[in-house]
């Protein structure tokens, strides 16, 4: 890979990411959905002018956590907590209904083989938090309650999806679950479940002290959020078993762990202080790297892969999309004290699977557990709930408010 | 290369660059040595732990062009013209003495061959516009006319300087000028000198009126711009003949050459508008990339690879700083209407050689031209011209200022 290589392929990226979200806001699409497609558009779906490669991934991860790091910014604790049962809910049964009737369609219905089923059911577990945060934040419904349960369960989910990986890749690669391995993962996971919030709290507490007392520099606060992304990064490829494919996800998972509650523990007037001094230093990063993750959605996405003619392809995505959605959205009804409309918000808002469900079909194509079709339609089924969610989300928050301000 | 390398590489780049700068703030060295120190401290002369890669040299490039650009933006087109004059005597001056000199030390004084001492002349000649500009801005002086003076001269000098390496670069490699080769490199650079403010005026014109009148989502602005950089970056690989080695040097060159003048083809009051908009939004990518470029200045001197036992090292470092000190100083003499302080000032901002001189270097050994103590020569005195000057700036500017406001 040149350099000149990636110059150009970063500039494509970010320039028509910015080109499609402008025209699909012009037209009325959530313009999140015009990054996505900008990636099917320079990828290897359409013109094949950039192909996902090191550098993105970094970027794109910047990104993504960027985005998290502000959504948890703005994220109120006591309410995440008021809340929480809620989403632990949420995310429980939107783990294990996808996951169990994932696996069954491919085991009974179309009589796959287990470890087949088994990553089907993987693949359709994890929901793509990203997609689903930019659609409310789009919206300015980031702050809602409905909000705050969805990003809870979205976290959750991710970290529940994570195990499933190490476990599931596990078996794939030695034919059985090695137990230790599972346990070590779960409890790492676990370690970073307590100890994250704990170092988060720290170290927000450390730069707003030092920012508002000892400071001499300007441009303070952005250098050393994106350090800490980085090193947090790193630290999790160290612990996170580099040995498994999915040490990238599990990075990805623990990252996002740790940015989202990241100045919840300063006090309240702190807090608004550091929110008030860091939003406007933080926002023009976040424009700048936000973009590339969800394009490199898109370019993850190829189109040209996909066997059309293929009636397994049709089938299976069929009734995977139906188990993908529903799966998905049916754990808004356990919740109580929701209205009708809530529940359906809620609910499609976890629909998006995106990176973390290509990422899991990617790992059963190349430890060739997949065949092509069913590769093709875990694919096109991932790309149908990226896509789908924002204009229902769109719809539905907007009858939502009109009830709210009628009523 | 792998991936989490990369990562913690540039944790340790911007945390070190943070940590040092704001040392050095707080102990009254000039801000920007602690970054170069950084480079120093976690580079190959101290503790190893970052190389020079092709990653932190787009980064840093990034940096440096987003310092350029700002300080493009704020400079006065009018004024610019007005002391475009002075500009052009400084750059000549500047270009001719080093190089004239240096070669003359090599030849006549060390009995060198004629190629290395044209290399020695050559490394001698480039300012390095960044050391220079981050140490006005520091000094909050980059809008004052001696400022003025000192952007042009240091923009016009860096393409002379590129020229003189595509000659140079010919000759040692083919053992002789290729007259072909050198008009070509001239003439495309002249035709980026006539071409960019045009290309520049129209980009930052569609820009405006795009952000002003339909720009539908936030963060147009910084995507853009940084869009622009990697393009120009591209483009400049494409046009840079990059057959020669230069062709990096050659790109840099002239993406500064580009975004200097970017706005200053906007009517007034458009120019402000835009700005008022613009700054706030690049400010945080610029302090987030900037100090990337003056760590890889940092990374790439080698205090290690010098011979301190030899002789001549000592020999030519001593009269070779002498002539790359006064022989760049000297071209403010030249130029009428200026006091002996602004003199000084002008003079002494133009020395620093920084990067520009370590690439020449760099060349010059890896062509095998430069035995290593003359190599190490070099680079001893072309960090001796990046670290003094600062200290001096910072002197002589507050006396200048004081006498200003005293008289």
């Amino acid at each position: 890979m040149e350099i000149h290589q990636i110059i150009l392929g970063l500039f494509l990226i970010l320039i028509s990411a910015r080109f499609f979200a402008e025209l699909f806001a012009h037209i009325g699409i959530p313009p999140v959905l015009g990054e996505v497609f900008a990636g099917i558009v320079i990828g290897p779906s359409l013109l094949n002018l950039v192909q996902p490669n090191e550098i993105i991934k970094i970027l794109a991860e910047i990104g993504i956590i960027l985005l998290l790091f502000e959504v948890g910014m703005e994220t109120d604790l006591d309410k995440l907590r008021r809340e929480g049962i809620k989403s632990v809910l949420l995310a429980l049964a939107g783990v294990v209904l996808p996951f169990v009737l994932g696996f069954a369609v491919g085991y009974y219905i179309f009589s796959l083989p287990l470890l087949v089923s088994l990553f089907i059911g993987g693949t359709l577990t994890a929901t793509s938090i990203g997609i689903t945060v930019r659609v409310l934040k789009d919206l300015k419904a980031e702050k809602s309650f409905l909000a705050q349960i969805v990003i809870g369960a979205a976290v959750l989910d991710d970290i529940i999806g994570v195990i499933l990986l190490v476990i599931l890749a596990d078996f794939a690669f030695s034919g059985r679950v090695d137990i230790f391995h599972a346990v070590k993962a779960t409890a790492l996971v676990l370690v970073f479940l307590v100890a994250a919030p704990l170092l988060a709290s720290l170290l927000a507490r450390l730069i707003y002290i030092y920012d508002a007392k000892y400071r001499r520099l300007p441009g303070f606060i952005p250098t050393v959020v994106i350090s800490l992304i980085l090193l947090f990064a790193y630290i999790a490829h160290i612990f996170g078993a580099p040995e498994i494919v999915g040490a990238f996800a599990a990075g990805v998972a623990l990252s996002r762990s740790f940015f989202v509650p990241f100045a919840a523990f300063l006090k309240r007037e702190e807090k608004e202080r550091f929110f008030r001094d860091l939003e406007p230093q933080m926002k023009p990063l976040i424009y700048l790297f936000t973009p590339i993750f969800f394009v490199s959605v898109g370019l993850a996405m190829n189109l040209r892969e996909i066997d059309y003619s293929s009636p397994l392809f049709w089938g299976l995505t069929a009734i995977l999309f139906l188990v993908a959605f529903f799966g998905k959205a049916a754990g808004a009804y356990l919740i109580r004290d929701l209205s009708h409309i809530e529940r359906l918000i809620v609910g499609i808002a976890m629909v998006p699977r995106g990176e973390v469900g290509l990422i899991f079909a990617e790992l059963g194509r190349n430890a060739k557990i997949f065949a092509n079709d069913i590769y093709s339609a875990l694919v096109f089924v991932v790309i149908l709930t990226t896509l789908l969610p924002p204009f229902l989300l769109k719809v539905l928050y907007k009858r939502y408010v009109q009830n709210s301000e009628g009523g």
